[in-house]
């Protein structure tokens, strides 16, 4: 029987159907975070210090608790001792204990009939602070005579004599970095700062949660992973992890900034204080900017030796990070992504995980590495400059392959940053021409990508259609890449499989859509599923048929006896499998679980043209082209929107958004009007170009695709700004009046 | 190490903590049907016919479009055409075609911007009907001349000649009848008839339905059965079943009655023609009572042959049962229960599926079993009275017991309806005196229990505690057995578990919380995926000591090294497996799916007394007892509640309630005033005794315990009203004038 009798079925992945949640997202029927309601509900409201560091001498909450249609009042009172470690973390920034430790940090929090009438209790409430010196800069903080911020948080790892708001201290590398220096034909060292920046996303946190007195809770909530939301609300409040229900809404956005909690326990501590009724808490954008995550500032000193034909014969950074004021910065994954695309044999890396006055820095795309990424790839574009060298020749030169070392020490497995650049030279953009006051910038960027606890399940339906039950939420068309790949691993249409984003309580385990995990972990334990369940539908098969389940093989959508056996029976459908489960066994359903291995890591190299206004210092980009390796693009307008969404945040991050924070500590920024983030107008189409190279850990090949494309832009920009105008900017953002000084500074 | 200092963990099986869902439910936390709002949400309204049985000439509803806030109206004409067998029945029940089949079937639909408008619309749609002559009662509707309800609904197992209007016909039985009665000393033949009762659940059902254009659905719906509304929704308006997803709410009762479709479809087709916005449908108590699932009415005969030492000779039944409009009278299951507490050699039973112009019926607790039970056992006691027989001792002679054919076919597996009968004979309300008008009636009763499709998933928490996804809405406590019956295999504290109700997307299929099989069925699957999550378990210590996994046993809560291991190492917990199972291979769950088998039968035998006023024949409960076989009582409390409830229902039927049909073939009491069910002062406590002859086939011994209790009421107490009055009653209920009227035929 030819193939396309039984299912019709055609090879899906790398096709691209419309996503199963387009609907509901261009008509508004999709549910976020705010959408959801129930019977009773209370609105929240959270009083936040305006200072960046207090001590809070009294809270009276008397006149709020009096005002009629409050409900509840919580304070840190309410919430369980005794916490430690990230617990501790955790339940000190949702809200403060002794010390309000930056501005916008939560102190109390407010239950009432209605949005308005917490608001107005929210003002009632008095809070009595003594101000402390505070410091809010990375290099400030770890100097002496800072304030400190939270005595005996280091941890074992900081050497004596370092400033107590130095939490964290790392060394590694390998060779002799002296020896490598000294075989040099040119080393250059400079000095590197970003700004802090934040995920941006479109939707501001947003949740409804209900806890009774029994300790049983549900949550809704806008987050990137329900489950560290339950682990983390559990322990914030000391709560049994599987007593709370977690749903995710849909999500606008996250970027990293909501695989953790920032106000979610505030919203259960009130409703269990009143009575159990459910709490929705809702932030304003200010309330995002000031007190959510921003990712950490960075101060990084990089030195590189380069021989004449651009071989780099050592490098040596030192980078130091605030997160503000809890242990978290990223410096540790900076450093293992700076160098990543190079092999160089002596290196030398140092990193400060160092306390200020800010929010607690959350996870943002890549978290690191485009840190990283701009200091040392301003600095090799620095040196090819110098010496006459191709950048991209340069970098090919220096390329890591599969089965070399990583700058940070484990073996690379399959790779494909050669063949990224290789198509970065063959890609037109390269060849066209430019004008006055325009440059040309080019770097590589780079991510590792993540396995991480997942859980998945499938079900068949009476009828053959076939749900996949994730635990990672849909940020970016998971749920039309795992339905491709689930589709086709089954052998039918891409419409009968429905992937569902199911709560904490139906599924086990999984972590966050986080790490670009989520299209290769979830995917392939969906794929795995499928394979248990087809596994069972040919036992259903082999039992009718009298023979060995071995002799039956799935194909095309359908049981066929294989072997001797072949063509000995017509082959079974799915849908006729499916329509006697009843009787021949039961419901058919598939699971994996698993802390998924076979990560693969994902290089870019991104090329922009620019235009510097010589007037004004303003850059405007011309064109902008982003090469990923995405191991096999199962959906590729899904990988093209994540690669052009890395490339447009990093486009931001390089030229407009920073945390500006006054001489008092305050943030002067928090809203969108001057917290400029790139809207449409300011960018061009972005190109793409998806390469290819399988990852032999997935069954499709997949690596993940979300975070290499932020790293590239901060310095391709500031490669094609110093193009353009000869001036070198080695401070985020690139903001037209530091362009503008740099060039009047060169004259 | 002493077991205690594991985990604490009892056993916990047979105890009566809370139930989970306690405080929500006596709080007013707990969500039912009409507790969920949706953003844009509609509110629909249903037009009913008002005539039993007309031809629906055409429906004009332009006014009711034209008015301000209507959002959709649909029609039959807004399903899909083509269907066939029982989706043509739910979709001709949902929404009437070419005919109006009972008063109350639905012809159109509203949705509006709000509940009043939606009403005030339905009132403008314009129906010319032509009437039909119509027919309610069962005998009159097989009766030639009578009107023909559908030419054509016949099945093949209608033999000729029969009206139209039956649609299903069996006769099966063994033995030679007639040779039996010769064997006989009495042999006596009567008639019986019950009447059309309902379900009478405290909450009405209350669906919300979205449905978009992409043919993708999700639905929050009152429901015994969630994959059943799915698989009905969806072939009744050609969906494909994984691409609607279905929330059971709470339920404020089903009873067999919400196991099934009557206006959901509506809720979803109202949605997609309001472009996708959700449709709330809520019923009123007279629509429940109008248009969703009473029980059938029966017109009875039997005949019975008895020895003058109570041997039962020879027994035949003929039972004829409208069901409403369409098939599915539970005819079949009347005479399978009818005589299955007794051992007849020779036995005969005939029966009749016959339409009526009434509506649809559903399933109501032990379907079939009352009738029957009714008959049979009136007659038996009829027959011990005649022949001075102790009625009892009478049942106790003739009882099945294990290794037994049953009077409908299959072999009986382990039962103990000896052991409740002599656990009635120790009781002391036997031995009750009774005065003056007084009269004590006992009558036994059988439900055959049912396993069916089951799929459960459970999954332990990173803090060692455990959660539990069910297919099955809790009803009765389920939550709270299956969480006993986990707790006690993984040897953790009941609180330490948390069990879910999940919604369609997130498990594979299951039936309804029906056929008393949730306790027995999703709890076995609980079991058996427990024990998966066991063996991981193990695997994990298993691995991290270095031996063998077979090495490894759980008991009270932790891995243990066993056998030549044994003390090698200390226990590893729960909590400490979990705590790091991130890190030793990922999540741990368990699963489970099959069409359970195993299933126990259960026998009840239930002893009244009771006390009719002679002036106004009002019979007034004084002592009631029910004894029944639970296998085993996982929480003793639900056991109990199941045998009141069940008793309580009977009570009903049997004195009170019945569906009055007027001459113009209108339901003349569709209120709960006109319609009345026993309220709490109609009833004394009911006594209970929990018999355990565990079953073998389920790892507790669980039998079902929901459905026998409702059977025998009808009889034990026509028994005792016998005893007390002398007038015997053979057709329900046995309301005050009845009895006063049979009482004064006496004299």
């Amino acid at each position: 029987m030819p193939k396309d009798e039984i299912t019709g079925a055609a090879a899906l992945v790398g096709t691209r159907p419309d996503r199963p949640d387009g609907l509901d997202k261009v008509t508004g029927r999709a549910r976020y975070g705010a959408d959801i309601s129930a019977p009773g509900m209370l609105f929240a409201a959270v009083v936040r210090s305006p200072h960046a560091h207090a001590r809070i001498v009294r809270i009276d909450a008397s006149k709020a608790e009096a005002l009629a249609g409050v409900k509840a009042v919580v304070t840190r009172a309410d919430f369980p001792e005794g916490l430690t470690g990230e617990a501790w973390n955790l339940q000190e920034n949702t809200i403060a204990g002794e010390k309000a430790l930056y501005d916008g940090h939560a102190v109390a929090a407010i239950a009432a009939t209605s949005a308005l009438i917490a608001q107005d209790a929210a003002r009632l409430v008095e809070v009595e602070y003594e101000v402390l010196p505070h410091v809010t800069d990375v290099d400030e903080a770890m100097a002496e005579g800072a304030p400190v911020i939270r005595a005996g948080a280091a941890d074992p790892t900081v050497p004596e004599g370092l400033h107590p708001n130095v939490v964290r201290y790392m060394e590694f590398g390998r060779g002799d970095v002296e020896a490598g220096f000294a075989e040099a034909d040119l080393v250059m060292e400079n000095a590197y700062r970003t700004e802090a920046t934040h995920q941006g996303y479109i939707e501001p946190h947003a949740c409804l949660g209900q806890l009774g007195a029994d300790g049983k809770g549900e949550m809704w909530v806008c987050t990137q992973g329900q489950w560290f939301i339950r682990k983390m609300c559990a322990d914030v409040l000391g709560l049994e992890a599987a007593q709370l229900r977690v749903t995710p809404s849909e999500i606008g956005g996250g970027f990293g900034g909501k695989t953790t909690i920032f106000m979610e326990p505030l919203s259960l501590a009130l409703s269990k204080k009143a009575g159990g009724r459910p709490v929705k808490l809702v932030m304003s954008r200010s309330e995002v900017l000031r007190a959510t995550g921003p990712t950490a500032s960075a101060s990084m000193d990089v030195k590189i030796g380069m021989k004449k034909d651009g071989t780099i014969t050592a490098a040596k950074a030192e980078f130091r990070m605030q997160g503000g004021a809890f242990p978290g910065a990223p410096v540790d994954m900076a450093l293992y992504c700076a160098f990543a695309g190079y092999r160089i044999a002596n290196i030398q890396h140092v990193g400060y995980d160092v306390l200020a006055n800010r929010p607690k820095c959350a996870a943002y795309r890549a978290p690191g590495s485009p840190m990283g990424a701009f200091a040392v790839e301003s600095l090799v574009d620095e040196m090819c400059r110098e010496l006459g060298l191709d950048p991209v020749e340069t970098r090919l030169k220096n390329a890591v392959k599969e089965g070399d070392q990583a700058s940070y020490g484990p073996k690379f497995g399959s790779i494909g940053l050669v063949e990224v650049l290789e198509a970065v030279k063959a890609h037109p953009n390269l060849q066209a021409p430019l004008g006055a006051n325009q440059g040309r910038g080019m770097a590589v960027g780079y991510w590792f990508n993540h396995g991480g606890e997942t859980s998945v399940s499938m079900a068949i339906g009476e009828d053959g259609t076939a749900q996949v039950s994730i635990g990672t939420p849909d940020i970016g068309g998971l749920r039309a890449s795992i339905g491709l790949m689930v589709a086709e691993t089954l052998g039918i249409p891409y419409e009968d499989v429905r992937v569902n984003v199911v709560e904490t309580g139906a599924l086990g385990v999984n972590e966050p859509t986080h790490g670009s995990r989520a299209t290769f972990a979830s995917g392939k334990a969906a794929v795995k599923a499928a394979g248990q369940a087809i596994r069972e539908m040919c036992r259903r098969a082999a039992k009718e048929w009298g023979i060995d389940e071995d002799a039956v093989e799935w194909a095309d959508g359908a049981a066929r006896p294989a072997g001797p056996n072949a063509g000995k029976f017509p082959p079974m459908s799915i849908k006729e499998i499916a329509g006697k489960m009843g009787s021949t066994g039961g419901p058919i359903s598939g699971h994996h679980e698993s802390t998924m291995g076979g990560v693969g890591a994902s290089f870019g190299a991104h090329v922009v043209d620019l235009e510097v206004d010589p007037e004004t210092g303003r850059s405007t980009i011309l064109r902008y082209l982003v090469v990923q390796d995405a191991g096999r693009a199962i959906h590729p307008a899904y990988v093209e929107g994540q690669y052009q969404g890395g490339a447009a945040q990093g486009i931001g991050w390089a030229l407009n958004e920073e945390y500006v924070y006054g001489k008092d500590g305050r943030l002067q920024n928090p809203v969108f009007l001057d917290y400029r983030v790139p809207v449409a107008s300011d960018l061009p189409m972005i190109d793409t170009v998806i390469v290819e190279v399988p990852n032999p850990g997935h069954p499709y090949g997949v690596r993940g695709v979300g975070e290499t494309g932020i790293a590239p832009p901060l310095p391709a920009i500031a490669n094609a700004i110093h193009a353009a105008t000869g001036a070198r900017l080695r401070h985020l953002p690139m903001a037209p009046h530091k362009v503008l000084k740099a060039m009047k500074a060169r004259g």
